[in-house]
């Protein structure tokens, strides 16, 4: 393992992420945010949302709709509702910049929403409600991606993997997290499946004819299947109409359109959503002390928290630094700047 | 199956209601709103939620905790926040006095939460988040109950069955509108396998050792489990801190506590929101036309949209009638008002 690996400290993944994408056009503005959450992404064990995601960022840098040069233009809506126009550059730098009237709005008013519209999205959403649960107040973010996913009782792509984020903020150690996409599995997961050559259980793809398949390039063609069936679906239709619709912004049909066979990462909007525990509440102190009482009977039991494997990676990579495999190393290296 | 049941108007249902609940001590202001939304579980043949609750009505009345003629205190406490002091009587008379609040608020910031304390609940979330959604604004409802279910990976109570509800407007015809516990399955149905001596499937529950099992008893003492795994647990986990912590009131664990033993609805908060596509849009009439797409695409495959057969129950209810089980009524009548 460690011979067909690459030890890096987290410094070195940030400055590497920043290299490569200020060398592929992004502008300094743009790509601060962007390799910020590449580095967390690797920092945390979660290979898929770290440095693996380059060559793809390069790749929708290079799409003809995407402006690399993008500034966000904030608007304050109204008491409790900010608008990021993300400018078809990355969601990142949009949100990084709306963040702090979010927060100030939620504290002020008890909840805020940010809408994000005509943004690039390909990031984990955990890093923007671990900054809001950093703020003292819980999150929640959603955002729909390409219609790749079939509704329940379904045969074809109507939905998209529709990941959903929430944080609530602890009064020591890390804040409860988790961050998963309505689809059964990760479209990349099937996708390493079909270059292994290895079947993928039921339950997460159909074939084009709308047949249960174990194929993954056979549910890469046909669809993905949710998570939990008619509530998972529901779920995910629930994302596409909060994060669509509701702020006018794209669909997962329509942001598949809009790509067009350009395979860039999906353009669409996203919501996040603020609450204030403190303002929303009557003794926020006795409030936490029953989540804590929550988290213990959870954890206390054997369960685990969700997130509890990133922070623990968290912990040995700010010590250890972390091993990148040298495949991947070269595909980075590989790519044209 | 005729002979062993009554037909009734919707109408006379929500008489039996009011008469019932009146008879066993509830104010009328009380009891209003919980026939009514009896009168609807039943007209949408939602059996669980109609009549059936009559009973279990009349034990939470008789609660010592429980008020019967509790008055909601409403309290305008930002421009996007409305707290419902339910008073320990139900949950249903503070929401329908908060509403019009709630409704105005998300109108003019675009979105806005209706934080109810201090009730008892017992009743489906989609009449709620109906009627937000036919004031032209987006629904979502959610609140914890007692801890039945084990979360993923555990083997003992921490976690409600936790319901969540969303609505969404349509320009035409029923909103598009889902209700479901974040338990595999609602208590209720595992009690009926219980009296019918009929095993539960796997996934339904576990015993309290922690083991899978289909013995609906052992589920019963044991643990129920989420749907979706992990993903439904974290929900769940979600559901507990935003309708309860946040908002200042009881989690599943100390409603269950509160109860203590009498087997009355359980006392805990519920989390209302209500978003204005109007006001959160950009374009509302382009975006009101991508969802119709998204419903379009949906139900051109096949696939129901939720609470379909709910509806096609509705208009015939409101024709014919419903069938009321003789042995229900039998229950009903032998109440001792």
């Amino acid at each position: 393992m460690h011979d067909d690996s690459v030890r890096m400290s987290v410094e070195e993944v940030r400055a590497l992420a920043l290299r490569t994408l200020t060398a592929a056009g992004l502008s300094e503005a743009q790509a601060g945010p962007v390799a910020e959450v590449i580095t967390r992404g690797e920092r945390d064990a979660c290979a898929s949302h770290g440095l693996y995601r380059l060559p793809g960022c390069v790749q929708t840098i290079r799409f003809e709709k995407f402006r690399p040069d993008a500034e966000p233009v904030i608007e304050d809506v109204s008491p409790a509702l900010v608008r990021a126009d993300a400018g078809y550059g990355y969601s990142l730098l949009a949100f990084e910049r709306a963040l702090p009237l979010l927060t100030a709005k939620a504290r002020e008013t008890g909840l805020a929403a940010l809408a994000i519209n005509n943004c690039f999205h390909f990031s984990a959403l955990w890093p923007e409600v671990e900054m809001i649960a950093e703020a003292g107040l819980a999150g929640l973010a959603m955002t729909p991606s390409h219609a790749w996913v079939a509704p329940a009782g379904g045969t074809r792509p109507a939905l998209g993997t529709n990941p959903i984020a929430f944080a609530w903020p602890r009064p020591e150690g890390h804040p409860y997290v988790f961050d998963f996409a309505t689809s059964a599995i990760a479209r990349g997961d099937i996708s390493l499946h079909e270059i292994a050559g290895k079947p993928i259980p039921e339950g997460w793809g159909i074939d084009s004819e709308g047949r249960p398949t174990t194929s993954a390039s056979e549910a890469l063609s046909g669809a993905m299947l949710t998570f939990g069936g008619h509530k998972g679906s529901a779920l995910s239709t629930m994302i596409e109409l909060m994060a669509g619709p509701l702020i006018g912004d794209m669909t997962s049909l329509q942001s598949i359109d809009f790509d067009d066979g350009a395979k860039a990462a999906p353009c669409h909007g996203e919501l996040v959503l603020a609450f204030c525990p403190k303002r929303m509440g009557l003794d926020p102190e006795a409030s936490s002390q029953a989540a804590e009482t929550l988290f213990a009977t959870i954890a206390g039991q054997g369960a685990r928290l969700p997130s509890q494997r990133r922070f623990e990676a968290r912990a040995r990579s700010l010590k250890e630094g972390v091993q990148v495999p040298k495949t991947l190393m070269d595909r980075i290296h590989a790519l044209e700047l």
